[in-house]
């Protein structure tokens, strides 16, 4: 169907362009008749413009016009005029004026779709995953994507002006099963073999850094295939990046400069850097937490040395063994009832506390089940120690260390959601976490994992505790938190092939098996390879932030389920008996 | 180990800076000693310093230096001075200055790499490719790659002024094999069923057009499991576009747009548009090609109507069923030996041809085995049609239109090959080839095949034809050919879901296999789908063009092998029989 081309967007005419003859192509947003006069508001990804079909001087238009359903697609052409004062539409930016059409040509019809094409729309989720193409229609996840296409072009405009180069890296690679389970493919030509979708191009990046390319970035697409939790995606996209010759503070310095823009172009904020730093350890004892949200204070207090002394079991095995007595205060909330701390208690157990103890400050005294096991002094420390104020409550996790402390912050975060403690306006909050532990320990399995990955740095000065403390030892690690959530993590590499067969050894992977999936990387640090450490963004949960939505779904254009379906195109899906011929496999019989 | 930071790259320091105290860090790319003075050459992704030690006045530190071997990892401190007369070397954009070496530190040593890092070295592919690391290394390599990370940027600094979003689209979609075979990938989560790698995200732009997004773009990888052939890769870049409300006209203004501002970028080339357009029969017919290089002329002649009344069997039952007479002058090579048009001929047949004509233009007659068949007046007819002149070669092939053209277009491509008729110097010759055929019968299977894919839209005015004359049905398609490669293709879409349920019945598509395989996207347009067509350029070509490779393994970073092999991890590789059972499936015995 020939159709006059646009001369201007839906969202473009203003009143100097009042008398324009103009044409607009878009969607019919809605429709209004008031009896001889058509009011149709035509929408495009630019706006919404207001069109008018008066049956009075066009009969024959307003009566095509009249055909015009919602989303059915059309060519209006006509002229532009200023509204009468009373119609005037502040809220829209083509608001002050309206187009008096002259033609309407319509150029696709539309069923009525299964939900209504507006913000806050309610229709469950599987329904509009299943209609992404319309779900996209809606303004604001229209503004999603337009926000991810803004923060593409100012990450790599930043890397490019820092002079990083982009480098594509395979997507078909080799299977290294490390932390989490590959995505395999298998091959037509080489019967048997299998290619591995990437988890992240970190042994290529490295690679890179062996040929010298200095400083690597890319904005790539990662596989993990997990039990898919509530927030993760099978396929999410991260900004990869590397350096050479550097240690933790370029990196930061570079990274900060990211940060700096990215709030900069995006939100108009100017971010103040540096960007303040914790250890894990500090953060973990101050906030329970290795990605602490900073936008509101309330501090976790150790108790250890203020109840040392008291008569209470549940206090003193507890230092005896080595644990930690942690607490927070909750301002003002000493009228808390029993089911409301019951609440609070369920929460801290859920992340592995024994219990929750709370104290109420009212006048000036303690009320607590545990007061009368606890000595006036040791009453008095914890008010002081706590800095609790009358009317609070104060709670107490006693317990093995991070299990307590990760408990406790929980329960902050908790109380904070409850007491609306964090202001959705407030600024942002980033934060360095650094000196993570290289290794974690594995009850279950009674071995150490590497905490971030085997090819993370120990830090120079606990190298020589690699054998005799390895859980001593600390990483060149880093993290990046904004408002509580981790948006980057990263380390400086060993670059030395004897140090990292060390590391290997540290955990437990054998010479064969290092050599069977790290060899070509272990090989290459034979040739020359520079000292290097890099970082990678999770940017579909940057670009959450940004957006203020609170699932990374909103700002992926084709997301799947937390199942790992895509309901839209009903993949994964069976597949030809030829096709799985053609790769020389079967569907397993059991 | 502790090492000072670079002051400066190693391709930076100019006379400005003589008498600064530098520290570089990179590798040894050479040494030389003069007896009591090393010279050291420094090289990282910016350039090559030279660096000297003097053992006369530093004896330790000359001492460490000469323990530097090529491709060790040195940081190295020392003062710049200005080079003697004689020393200066005016190819190293450092070769005014050299450094005074007051320091060396050996930061990695390296093993001899098994090939010598520099351009045009002589080691076989596969060796490189084992040790790609280090083949990038080589300066011609790195260019290639910032060459690559230049264009990126260009492309997306170009659609993204022009007002299209960057949205990504799925890795992880359903299988919709149609042409190449798709890459499956086995689901874990959901047995027996398989995710698929996009051939191309197509369906995805275009419900991304009905989601009204107007102006889409992406640099994003596509995967095709074809039996490679040379120049193929598993996993390949494309620059994916696409556009609503949009006739031809407006894709190629973009497009040229495009072009200008990469020639211009990168080659500092002022690129003049519009580019010219041949229609698909135009080209096929002056060139024997539906992507002509006219870097050079030598258009191929048609000689139906100056043969047409000869007594030479082969020219008339080729007429009479329809088929071509087509011929080339190759200017000055009547001296061509038997064994020189033995060899064209071989050529040609390879193409389909039956056979090769020639005809030598001599002392003003034509010497030809043919001639005796012909008459005077259709000798002089040929040389006139083909404006052939004295110590000419005329080549003539008779038979079915396409096989004999696209032949011939072999045979002239061959000879600007022998003869050096293209000056790699010459100016870029860009062309559109429009009208494509919508089909292309199978002589094999018998029935028609999309030429591009069956969501091209026919030409308006050839949509009757649709039933009644398939083969005659012009696509609203385009190529864009850049010196005889074609860099681009796309077209006008079908954005009617009955004209598309029409082409799915012409391409002997059930409806049954049209809703399985693209029902989601049937059903996205009867939501209202705008007009909308786009185009996608072949990114590695583009790239190889630019850097005037010969192979696209030269500008990815790490390429397969033609038969898919990653020599350098040895990917595919077989896997634990435990990830097979996750995913459900065996390998089959036979």
């Amino acid at each position: 169907m020939k159709f006059s081309k646009r001369t201007h967007t839906c969202g473009e005419l203003r009143e100097t362009n009042v008398n324009d003859k103009v044409v607009l192509n878009g969607w019919v947003d809605s429709t209004r008749n008031l009896g001889g006069v058509l009011f149709v508001n035509i929408r495009d990804r630019y706006g919404v413009t207001q069109v008018l079909f008066e049956e009075s001087s066009q009969p024959e238009v307003y009566k095509n016009a009249r055909e015009a359903r919602s989303e059915f697609v059309v060519s209006v052409e006509g002229e532009v005029r200023k509204r009468s004062e009373d119609a005037i539409n502040t809220k829209m930016p083509t608001g002050l004026i309206e187009v008096v059409g002259s033609k309407i040509l319509i150029l696709n019809e539309a069923e009525t779709p299964p939900f209504v094409i507006k913000n806050n729309v309610e229709a469950n989720e599987d329904l509009k995953l299943k209609y992404r193409y319309l779900d996209l229609r809606r303004p604001e996840m229209r503004d999603n994507m337009i926000l991810r296409h803004k923060m593409y072009q100012s990450v790599r405009n930043y890397f490019d002006k820092q002079d990083f180069l982009e480098i594509e890296t395979p997507i078909l690679m080799k299977s290294t099963p490390e932390g989490a389970r590959d995505f395999l493919v298998p091959s037509r030509l080489h019967k048997g073999k299998f290619y591995a979708l990437p988890q992240s191009p970190q042994q290529y990046k490295q690679l890179l850094m062996v040929s010298g390319f200095d400083r690597y970035f890319q904005i790539v697409k990662c596989f993990r295939d997990e039990d898919f939790r509530a927030d993760r995606q099978p396929e999410f996209t991260q900004i990869d990046v590397e350096m050479s010759f550097v240690d933790t503070e370029d990196i930061f310095e570079v990274m900060e400069g990211l940060m700096k823009k990215l709030f900069k172009d995006l939100k108009n904020y100017e971010l103040e850097t540096p960007i303040p730093r914790l250890t894990y350890a500090e953060a973990l004892e101050n906030y329970g937490s290795d990605k602490p949200d900073l936008r509101f204070e309330m501090k976790l207090t150790t108790l250890n040395d203020v109840v040392k002394n008291s008569e209470f079991r549940v206090f003193n095995d507890t230092i005896n063994n080595g644990g930690i007595v942690t607490s927070v205060v909750a301002k003002g909330c000493a009228d808390y009832s029993r089911s409301q701390i019951d609440q609070l208690t369920a929460h801290a157990k859920k992340y592995g506390a024994g219990g929750l103890v709370w104290m109420k400050v009212k006048d000036g005294a303690i009320d607590s089940p545990v007061a009368k096991f606890l000595s006036a002094e040791i009453l008095t420390g914890i008010i002081s120690a706590t800095k609790a104020e009358e009317n609070d409550l104060i709670l107490i996790i006693a317990g093995p260390k991070t299990k307590s402390l990760t408990s406790m912050g929980a329960v902050r975060l908790e109380l904070a959601k409850k007491n609306n403690l964090i202001d959705p306006n407030s600024e942002p909050k980033l934060l360095w976490v650094v000196d993570f532990p290289l290794f974690e320990w594995d009850e279950e399995t009674e071995r150490f994992y590497a905490m971030h990955h085997p090819f993370t740095s120990p830090r120079i000065e606990d190298f020589e505790k690699m054998d005799s403390a390895p859980g001593e030892v600390r990483a060149r690690a880093y993290d990046l938190v904004l408002n509580g959530s981790e948006i980057a993590g990263g380390s400086i590499r060993i670059h030395d092939s004897a140090q990292q067969a060390k590391m290997f050894k540290a955990l437990g992977i054998s010479d064969e098996e290092a050599q069977m999936k790290f060899g070509f990387l272990m090989n290459a640090f034979k040739f020359g390879a520079p000292p290097h450490g890099g970082i990678a963004f999770g940017f579909d949960r940057l670009v959450m932030l940004f957006a203020g939505e609170n699932s990374i779904r909103d700002v992926i254009a084709f997301p799947k389920t937390a199942s790992g379906i895509s309901l839209m195109d009903e993949s994964p899906s069976p597949v030809d008996e030829g096709q799985l011929k053609d790769l020389h496999i079967n569907i397993r019989e059991n």
